[in-house]
């Protein structure tokens, strides 16, 4: 069994991106430039933002980070978005979600220029994912893919098994992981809360993607000995014994699981350290207009 | 077994669209108009086009067509495109594809207000049916959606094996059926060229939908006792003993898979049939307006 250390790997891929910074910088070029607009002060967004920001400095990329109380209005944001879609020293931008319920997140994301949309929430990404062209890929699936890559995991002709249809992670890895091409080119099936036969289908597997949400909802007996395991799981249990009162838990019963797999990524440390590394990686592409010309 | 007869179906959501035009016409309102550009003079193409038109008149709405000969720039066709873009008479219209080589086909698509886009081509339109919004979905797919609401075919929790993974029909089935609601609902697996225990995989779906190009591709040995079969194929098959030279064939080996089947679509009068039937169903929802308000 062995380990896919997504800690070790999003440090390596944040190495190979500072590198390009640095060679950019070099010649004189436009350093990428990341936008954050941030909403209320809810502890979870507040963090991730954080967390993207620090990432932008580590990498040499420039950020700016734009806060709005929970009472602004929806044409006040909308208005911000128009903004930075038409600011030529901004490369891509987010705007955190959740958003307060008085603003329509799907409005939002409509509103954001799809050559912007460095977390490719935007249809028009979505759509040219579907079709195989390039596209910017929401940052787990992105995640994913590039661990499937960098361990150099046989995903042609394979039986890939993903649990979830979730817009942001078990569909679009649905669509990725049966495309053409390397990761790609796997039998994919779908299931979720109406699939019948789980167990059965799991067992059949591959590769399995877990993306329910469900701590520790994959059990050994679901699992064939040699499959490759990728769990995309971040609960939050109550954990007495720790500082913070919390442990994240995965949806992969680790413990039982992990010795019947060729390779398998833990929680925390796996799929979750490569996130903010996507949205990295995503803005370098579009400073370079490597996605759209 | 049963037949799904797509012709007799396509009847009826003809008729019953004509009905909601003599109603529109009534209290005074717009007619939907539906309008096709067409470069060249591919025999196919022509006809299609023709069908498409045809079925504009049966069902009470304007149709216009627009020509091109094979040497028009791409630039003359995109300020077409744009032209029907901002003509408010014009609810939808679409490119009949292909186009001649010095066209970018994508480029001409990307150009249609996803809005007027009644083909579901649009990456806007993918991208919003793959997170569930309001789309357009395009022709065959919707065709096949329609056939199974209307033969009330239960898809909650069933297997369902897609053979096929094109952007117009294998790749938005697997989509739409593993989707939330009916139909839907379903656990669906993608297999393709690369996929291995085909047969296996197809023993055990509940719905099988061949979508491979590849004559009688599915033979009875691949299908459960009681499955449902939609078959997606129409290759053109020499038969000298016919007046045009050549027959239809769909992926199935319809005469020995048929006695297995709980439903199954013959070819042709299956799944074809439905395919302009759904183009002008869409026009109908953009004059509603719907998909998008």
């Amino acid at each position: 069994m062995q380990l896919i250390d997504g800690k070790l790997t999003s440090k390596e891929v944040r190495q190979e991106i500072a590198a390009e910074v640095e060679i950019i910088k070099k010649a004189g070029g436009k350093i990428p430039h990341l936008s954050a607009i941030l909403v209320g002060h809810d502890g979870g967004s507040e963090s991730y933002v954080a967390g993207k920001m620090k990432a932008c400095e580590e990498v040499g990329f420039k950020s700016s980070l734009i806060r709005f109380e929970d009472d602004v209005t929806e044409e006040v944001l909308l208005n911000k978005v128009q903004e930075l879609n038409e600011d030529p020293d901004i490369d891509g931008f987010i705007v955190q979600l959740p958003l307060p319920k008085h603003i329509s997140e799907e409005k939002v994301t409509d509103s954001i220029d799809p050559r912007k949309d460095v977390d490719g929430f935007h249809p028009q990404n979505l759509g040219r994912m579907v079709i195989g062209s390039p596209a910017f890929i929401s940052a787990t699936p992105q995640g994913i893919m590039e661990l499937l890559k960098r361990y150099e995991i046989e995903t042609s002709g394979k039986h890939c098994v993903v649990i979830g249809r979730s817009n942001i992670v078990g569909r679009p890895m649905s669509i990725l992981l049966s495309q053409k091409g390397y990761p790609g080119d796997a039998t994919v099936t779908v299931c979720h809360s109406r699939t019948k036969n789980l167990k059965e289908i799991c067992l059949s597997a591959d590769i399995i993607v877990a993306a329910i949400g469900s701590p520790e909802f994959l059990k050994a007996e679901m699992v064939k000995e040699g499959a490759v395991v990728i769990d995309v799981g971040t609960t939050r249990v109550e954990a007495p014994d720790t500082k913070r009162g919390w442990r994240l838990k995965g949806d992969v019963k680790f413990d039982e699981v992990a010795p019947k797999c060729s390779y398998i990524t833990p929680v925390p440390g796996g799929v979750g350290p490569m996130t903010i590394t996507s949205l990295i990686l995503n803005t370098l592409k579009s400073a370079k207009k490597e996605i759209y010309k």
